[in-house]
């Protein structure tokens, strides 16, 4: 520890973590205890543990990681004023994956979910195995990193997660090529008789994530067509943020939450945010 | 001069300006040069000469001016975000009058003019004489700050501004009461002709800034009814951002623009925000 780190003083580095790996969360205690600022556009070290997490956000001016949610949207800038200014959020609600936001959007229009997905994959919306998308975990990530924003003291197994596909078609019980060639074809009808009840209702079917009071939790939601969720067309991602100062109408963000492009300017965007805190 | 302002440090006084006067310019030009941080809520300074804004905005990382635009809504940090990270921003249009964007969602309705705008005075939206909100003035202010902050290097009096009201029924020929009383009247036909001509193409008619190149225009357009300005309805802001990165779809910023707190919050976001500066 040099000397600076002993002063409690940053040093004028920032480590920055663009991988998608639990591995860096050691190196980040370290890096963090030699005075280091952190940009993360990795969600991993700040969905590990409560302790990994306090300890990552000890010096909380000395961190960014606004493209771990929405990529490069102002989420995190615009949660952090709020809070700063000491308006007090109860409720956040939005679609937080492109993939997810494209597939409802598709299958409201009819399509079949399994036709969904397999387009979703060949246009590169997904990853390798379209099943790291629709377990819905990486939207859980995104809730938790808002919700211990917001001061919840969760880790990610307190989260209600809704998967879109039944345990039983999981990595462990078959490969993605059966899963895409004969599994996910059994769930079209369930999905096609949702979206119809939904829809006898004036409403549509969204994957959101819901922050308010001390539920948190990552699913399908009915949702009334004329809301900004329920008009979310495509991959564009939207939050709504309710509190003090945005009470009977939300704050609303939205645009693309994905994209390399985008993340990286969130994480350019961070380390110039940091720049007063160097020498 | 001190020996901070000398070494070019910022003092670790902030001075923040929350009037709506031109007369806090000297003073401004006088705390900057002593190496102070500025927080300003008040458009004013920014809308002044060039020389004057250059001044205000010689030390970019000492100065933050949220409340200035869309009151407390995360505008200006967006925006300053997109630029920093080399985010080319090519267009800019907005609703950024809550007076305005109720008066405009009430005519749609097919309520009168002089009626809505009477009712918005006893709601407090207007100030005492409409016509400062009706000029457009306020919203020209906003976008020349908007206009100013990527990058162009223009005055008030180059943008187009269109008024709601006509010269002959200005503050110099009649009182509020002959406005109010008899003047506005007179309107209604004209703008309820406009409202029906454009819902004929399915549009509907906001006041909007339009920053695009080197246009830069405050003005009602036909816009289609269903985009985000066209959905807005009551006082509610909207914002919507392209860019490099938000191309095909804008970054959009939604919710209240107006009112005490969140112009407050704001405020207080960006005293907080500025914190590293301070020794």
């Amino acid at each position: 520890m040099d000397i600076a780190a002993l002063l409690g003083k940053a040093t004028g580095l920032a480590f920055v973590d663009c991988s998608a790996s639990s591995e860096t969360i050691r190196m980040l205690n370290q890096v963090v205890d030699m005075g280091c600022c952190v940009v993360l556009a990795n969600k991993k070290p700040l969905t590990s543990t409560m302790e990994d997490y306090d300890k990552l956000v000890s010096y909380p001016r000395r961190i960014r990681h606004e493209s771990t949610v929405g990529a490069g949207l102002p989420v995190i800038a615009s949660l952090n004023r709020l809070l700063s200014s000491g308006d007090p959020v109860h409720r956040i609600i939005g679609s937080l994956s492109g993939t997810l936001g494209y597939v409802m959007s598709e299958v409201e229009d009819g399509k079949p979910f399994s036709e969904v997905v397999k387009v979703a994959k060949n246009l590169g919306f997904t990853e390798p195995d379209p099943r790291d998308d629709l377990s819905g975990m990486d939207v859980a990530r995104k809730a938790l990193i808002l919700a211990r924003l917001l001061g919840r003291r969760i880790n990610l197994d307190s989260i209600k997660i809704e998967s879109l596909y039944p345990d039983e078609m999981g990595p462990d019980a078959m490969s993605v090529e059966e899963f895409l060639g004969s599994g996910i074809v059994s769930l079209d009808n369930d999905v096609q008789e949702r979206v119809k009840r939904a829809s006898l209702n004036g409403n549509v079917l969204r994957y959101v994530c819901v922050i308010e009071g001390s539920r948190c939790e990552v699913g399908i939601q009915e949702l009334p067509k004329d809301s900004p969720l329920g008009r979310l067309r495509g991959s564009d991602n939207v939050l709504e943020i309710y509190s003090r100062c945005y009470n009977k109408q939300p704050l609303v963000i939205q645009g693309a939450g994905a994209g390399n492009d985008t993340t990286a300017a969130g994480v350019l965007a961070d380390i110039l945010d940091i720049q007063d805190l160097f020498p």
